[in-house]
């Protein structure tokens, strides 16, 4: 049975994820729907694309990953198919993809009407557009059957995933705050120097721990998070709350052996 | 394998919904349950009432969708099934089918033990009878084995979904508020003359839009939206904060061509 | 197939849940995962252990629940499995099942390298031990797979669910505040008496009701609820915001006829 999964900036105090599953199921009653999140901040395409970099890579083989924030809906950017020779995702091309697979420049733009609903509302392509295509991919058809093969053009503004090395330091960003308040940066393990400090706002952190019991309750704590980059938390409290920054925040860890 | 899905007012941060799901799946294991929302306002029956309008209609012929959000829990408003020949609907007798199926007027009152918890808890019908009402429709059972046939009681005072039409003009109301400040109201697009003006509050404008990227950043703009109704949204922003109107609030469009 | 259900504190704004999610369906791609709450307050392990309360006893026999709230993440406490001859549960041992097998001592300490991620994040057990976890024990292993069979060291401080009879009166607490506003309490229905007086804050009920419609809107009630314990509402309205109270508050029950 084919996987397909959802990540929404719809909400769930409205029908819209609801919709969208039911046109999933009526077009391909054998779909396992799988909700990654209907919670990302309306219109934040950025943090649908963390999220989907977050959870998108740990599917098996051949599942779908639908996203939906879509703050151009109805207006030029293309509905896409994005293939990775892993996975299809199916959304608009503005970017939300760009963090997930970062080294595919094509896709397919879905024009068919076998992959649209006879009528198209233009406010509401998730349930008209990228519903049935996920159902048509689930049922077996090729990307290559929804429309013409086209070069992408959608990107997150700055392109939140970036890291920098400037001589002695390692300069990257803040690229989301998580629900913990924790900090998570750009900057990749490898990247790190083994004793280092980490400077963030105007707080410094003199070395990167193994983990948050190594630092007392209500401290700073940097150490290597899930996505394998720096992060920054306050153990036991948010260190979002703490040292008031967001995403964007610069961070720059300095190399003691460097 | 049979589909059922829930609609509460449940929320997550308590286990009631985990509960109406365990039951199902111990009752009935083979069931396949989708989660519509658990996030309607608590007791808003309306709230619920649209958001299965918007939701219901999509899924295949013979899916079971259980709502509830049931303020008069364990008094004397019936446990009812409807069924509008394509869906079965399973929840209190209080008008939240009303929008879904429209023209359905008769229902069965569950009143059968193999439909009922051995204990029914007076104030979690949603566990000990609706979950084990879904169960037993989805094993295989006809609405009829579930208790006599009963005329519907219930209604949503003042019934939300209405238009009317005098003269020049079609009054209308906001019917939803969904998560972006968007404003759906109940004057279908049918309705709608093809050179009109919209006001709403102490805005009016001055024509009705195919999308959203007819208007600038942070404009008005009304269009007919996902629900083939007219909307008014503002560009990139929340009209119910714009407008600082609400559920209710009067709609009047008056055609320059009529 | 196998049900796995879940309970975090991760929330949905992130793609933590989304993760787990996928490295299950990737280990073992017939297991149908179940959300139980994603929502659960930061790190309250006392919530998620009275969610799980509320609703996996209501799973089908073989049913494994997987429960991740857990502030010490990555420090000393055990990643665990817990049999209690009908469902398995998978997650730290800080206590979080206590409530739901209030009688099981012992588990598995989870070290076995076919349980675990090749690399281990230390924030993140979540994806890289009980969601493999979870997915052996779908797939068939055996508990004792897993690692040692070890004593159980986690506990709920002071022990939440807790009642006292002196004399004329049973005293008991609030252990769980539902989303409505209702005062669970942990004074069971068979300790009540016939005819009682309900003291908590400075409020006083002069009675037991089987429903909330015994009272009128606005008024305060109490009966015994869905989880066969005394619970404190108002009709159509909020207990916690009338009486201002929360988890822990003293809840007295006397007799007039003891």
């Amino acid at each position: 049975m084919p996987l397909v999964t959802l990540t929404t900036d719809f909400g769930l105090t409205d029908g819209y994820v609801g919709a969208m599953k039911g046109v999933i199921l009526r077009l391909a009653p054998g779909t396992r729907i799988v909700d990654i999140s209907h919670e990302v901040p309306p219109q934040d395409v950025a943090a649908a694309a963390f999220i989907l970099f977050q959870a998108a890579r740990e599917f098996p083989p051949g599942t779908i990953h639908v996203a939906v924030v879509d703050p151009g809906v109805g207006g030029r950017r293309k509905e896409i198919i994005v293939d990775d020779g892993r996975h299809r995702f199916v959304g608009p091309d503005n970017g939300i993809f760009s963090l997930v697979c970062p080294h595919v420049r094509e896709g397919w733009h879905i024009t068919a009407p076998a992959f649209r609903a006879a009528t198209v509302a233009p406010t509401f392509h998730g349930r008209d557009i990228f519903a049935p295509t996920a159902a048509r991919l689930a049922a077996g058809a090729s990307p290559s059957e929804a429309g013409p093969h086209v070069l992408l053009e959608g990107s997150l503004g700055g392109r939140p995933i970036l890291m920098s090395r400037g001589g002695q330091q390692v300069t990257g960003h803040v690229v989301h705050v998580d629900r913990f308040g924790n900090l998570i940066t750009d900057i990749p393990a490898e990247a790190l120097p083994g004793h280092a400090t980490v400077r963030i706002g105007t707080s410094e952190i003199a070395a990167i721990s193994a983990m948050y019991e190594a630092v007392a309750k209500g401290q700073l704590v940097a150490y290597v998070g899930s996505c394998d980059t720096l992060e920054v938390a306050v153990r036991d409290g948010s260190a979002q709350t703490m040292l008031e920054v967001g995403r964007g925040e610069p961070v720059v860890v300095s190399g003691r052996d460097l």
